[in-house]
């Protein structure tokens, strides 16, 4: 799994049916130390999430292992919050 | 799943039975601020999308979770319509 | 799935039973104006393809979704042959 | 499989229930010397670690095939400890 | 599929169970000229290979199509010997 900061909603009008209940979310990567990169996925929310939240994100099949995702064509998912002391 | 914008279309003649049904479009991946960028993927049509536009590309084996994309041996369908304001 | 250019066999005699009646190419990915790049990968014939074709390949579990992949323990393959008038 | 070295733990309140009896490390991979690089991985542990143990990480669907990780919806496991003696 | 050479063995004594009846050997990548690159992966052989030989290596759900990966959680396999003239 990998580590990213939820820095936004993506807004679709025209999408397939197994995506309109979930939530996109625009999440960017970070390095081993919780800083911020340039690369990003979007993400289904699994757990209710907000902005700036540090997630752990799941992606290629394991990320539709969730009531949530399971039906939906996702290949990334957000699974967890993260709560480090040193973030 | 990444944000892409459609650029063209892949013309194939000789191509296996399971592809013919399908558009097959050229797809340019998108920084974290929709920014075009070189890294490209070819994507199958599951929503009807038409050039310029922005999309939500899902990869590997959730891009077969449609019912246009299941019988495809493809690893890449455009599943949404990217609205976002900023765009 | 990805635009490549065959550019050569790949001969192997010591090989899984499941590889034996298939042929690898080598095929080199191009970039979104059909130049070919470094990067490459060794995939499997699914149309009957030749030295220099434009080809598109399958990653991944998709690749293994045609009578000729299916029993085949490849990650790729060669899946349609790309007619697109700027190549 | 890669190898990493792990550097530490990585901390959840907010979870899917699927990811609470495991345990979250953070792993940083190595290059082919096993020197550390800057790249990494949040596995989950499925043989009992500590930290700055060099180890081996399965990421995928494989990452899924023992019996702690069966129900989780990972994509990377640490599947064993690697003993070479140039470590 | 990627090209590779057997540059070593991976030692590990332990290890979940599925993993004790293979051979781990640590693969470099070669790039389209089979020169050696930096990059690595630990896969499991399936065909009886040697230190120096140039292999095929499968990774992700494709590597453990085979009798003796097919219990093991890899996500790497080594599946053929390449025999090229130019090696």
């Amino acid at each position: 799994m990998e580590i990213g900061k939820v820095v936004g909603r993506v807004v679709s009008v025209s999408k397939i049916k197994e995506l309109e209940p979930v939530k996109l979310f625009l999440v960017q990567f970070t390095d081993h130390e919780f800083k911020v990169k340039d690369d990003f996925v979007v993400a289904i929310d699994t757990i209710g999430v907000g902005k700036d939240d540090m997630v752990l994100i799941t992606q290629g099949s394991g990320s539709r292992f969730t009531k949530i995702s399971e039906p939906v064509h996702t290949d990334a998912s957000i699974v967890a919050r993260i709560d480090n002391p040193d973030i």
